[in-house]
């Protein structure tokens, strides 16, 4: 498909990738960390070039996806569009009346597609470029969501692919993975031991692991996150946003989204502050915020937020020093907390979100109450995943339906029975 | 929201009740059957005033959203719009590679929003107007997705809720309705049963019952698959559509859609064919047009495709008739077919549906297979619902992870074995 922008034979946007701590520059390759500092490189790029290319009404007539941005995006020719991003901005008044908040919104990612997570952004970007630089099998570490996007989308473009998850995984994610016919490896450890082994294997096999070698391009596509939300807001920036943490690249990359509109002349230049959110249970960044430090001590996952359970965080150090800077805050929550967040956010807004989104809305909940969110400030909560996706962490807590006989007696009395069971939790509440 | 039409004041454009046998008209009352023929009744439109305030370019502009088509669809002031609709149409190259077709597409309502079905569409409708109507209370009989759409957008909505289900639904769907906290009724007994009990529940509470005493305004929002696909293939009709059979009333409605952009001027004028999906298991539409019958016989459904399993289909012989009319066929697929369909789809296409979605593929493949389907005509397959809803349907079908321990060993002795095993089933195929 053919993106619109002002010229036809446009000039490249994106020039080369940079060491993020030094600036060694490096060609555009399928290279991850600098070879001096091992430092994560980064894709840079020539504004000048991008805003003569974009403007608002460019980028409104674009495609309803993420390729509507494509001069941000580091990717030639053509690209792989299964419809991904463009997700909804839901102004939940409902949550926001149960929090104190004045202006709230949900960037429901729960509803991504093809596979119902914001992962879907940065694989579609990490397979063009796959494609582009000739890998035919494509791989991913993955706590999940990872892994069901990369092999829906390597199916829909016909390329073989190979994923690696944790042995411990949810039902949902591993058959929401199978069900596309790629080699799924369970490793029995921990989602950052599936990841050394990653790297182990991307040197010896030469295939396209998005977010190893092809990461620099891969994480890229969060930036659409930062993006949408602005336009989606009229073309301007929030007061602030609240994004959960797990490697705290998509954190960053909102940052970098915003900061890139701005450089353009997309949106107005603004303060805006960024939250994160982490589970208690894996909260390395967050110990680290609260400690004053500016580096990570890896910890061992445990909690059911298995998507964000990353106990080493690659980009943690960065996520660190935007919440600092900003103003933000890092904070985490209990897995009880995590239920009653995803249970806040179905029964006030309709959205049904995994144990990653839940901890974002305990966490909002938690900064409110706390005076770390003003009521006044305009607030972008981000629901990064689906809840179908991981039902046995909710399964037990959320009560049964009334079994009845299909008869009206049976339901009468069931009705009844539940209106005083209502009746009597109020008056407990109202005691 | 407030929706782009030609006209700020614009004139009503839907007009009142009418019985689909015998015409009698009715006000536009919650009313759904006529009271002497007991046949459905039907919203009827003013096309002239619709043709008045449309263009391809008003519904261009409007919002990404079943709310673009507003002026066709039955409701007055401010919507409830949760972003459902406008889901993609997906060119279908690999699927339809190996079908034998030349130009296949897919029109995929498994990520729809919000709850991952085509019930979005027409729930958004029912509560839009169950809140015109002035109820307080919305209701539904369900066998599981419209429970789930009917929950959350009332939840969004702040509408109470109280749904009713059989009791033997797909965990991943019971789960997906508690999440929004509505009052469940688990009926023990079939769709049908359910469905017998809520009319009469209709008749006592005064409750808006979205497929009973709102199915007229409510089933109009299915019509909204017709106009998406039309403006989707460039505001003009396919040759050939294949759609799931439940009730009926999708795939009567998909074709009233098209007849009304015919009549609009939207579109030109074209012969479609239709083609109709049902499970072996619970077949009676099937069973009805293979006899050339133009009655059903009420069945017991029997089947892994649960959401379709409607024994006694309220609009089966005006599916049966447009069948007949438009050179179509009605097919039914065994359980296991439907497994295959579902793998087939996910497979090539990178889309995980739903058992329901798995009869359309497998009764497509049939009816290519039989020479009913030509290759040239471009056909379009409506997947109407997401596979993490009936995992239990595929769990013991397609396969399981290779374990491997966390070291690189462990992993190229797997992925060796995987190799060997792919080779030997080449080999099987090969002989």
């Amino acid at each position: 498909m053919v993106v619109a922008t002002k010229t036809a034979n446009a000039k490249p946007t994106y020039t080369k990738l940079v060491s993020k701590e030094g600036g060694t520059e490096y060609d555009l390759l399928p290279l991850h960390v600098c070879e001096e500092t091992f430092a994560p490189l980064e894709v840079a790029y020539d504004y000048d070039a991008i805003r003569e290319q974009v403007s608002r009404e460019s980028i409104a007539a674009g495609p309803k996806s993420i390729w509507r941005y494509k001069p941000f995006l580091p990717v030639t020719g053509d690209v792989i569009d299964v419809g991904t991003g463009m997700t909804p901005l839901i102004k939940s008044n409902r949550l926001a009346r149960r929090l104190g908040l004045k202006e709230l919104y949900i960037k429901n990612d729960a509803v991504n597609m093809p596979t119902l997570s914001f992962k879907d952004r940065v694989v579609s970007v990490a397979l063009t470029k796959a494609r582009e630089f000739g890998f035919s099998t494509v791989s991913c570490a993955s706590t999940g969501n990872l892994a069901n996007s990369t092999a829906a989308i390597a199916a829909h473009a016909g390329l073989e692919c190979c994923v690696f998850i944790p042995a411990d995984l949810e039902i949902g994610k591993v058959l929401g993975t199978l069900i596309y016919s790629p080699t799924v490896m369970a490793v029995k450890g921990n989602y950052d031991q599936v990841n050394r082994l990653c790297s182990e294997v991307a040197n010896n096999h030469g295939w396209g692991f998005v977010n190893i070698n092809l990461r620099p391009y891969y994480s890229e596509g969060s930036k659409t996150l930062g993006y949408e939300v602005a336009e989606q807001l009229g073309w301007k920036l929030p007061d602030h946003v609240v994004a959960p943490l797990a490697s705290g690249s998509l954190y960053t990359k909102i940052h970098k989204g915003f900061q890139e509109f701005v450089k353009t002349g997309l949106v107005e230049d603004k303060d805006v502050r960024f939250s994160g959110a982490q589970a208690e249970g894996c909260s390395p960044i967050s110990q680290a915020f609260k400690e004053g430090r500016d580096f990570i001590k890896p910890v061992k996952p445990n909690t059911i937020a298995k998507s964000i359970a990353i106990g080493n965080p690659a980009d943690g150090v960065y996520a660190l020093d935007i919440a600092r800077k900003t103003q933000g805050n890092i904070e985490d929550v209990t897995d009880a907390e995590v239920i009653e967040g995803i249970q806040l956010l179905a029964e006030t807004e309709g959205i049904f979100t995994e144990t990653a989104g839940g901890t974002t809305i305990a966490v909002l909940k938690k900064l409110v109450e706390a005076g770390k969110i003003d009521p006044d400030e305009s607030t972008v909560a981000y629901i990064t995943g689906n809840g179908l996706k991981t039902q046995e962490a909710i399964q037990d807590y959320i009560g049964e339906p009334l079994a009845i006989d299909p008869n009206l007696d049976s339901f009468e009395r069931a009705w009844q029975r539940s209106r005083t069971l209502d009746r009597l939790e109020w008056q407990q509440v109202l005691v």
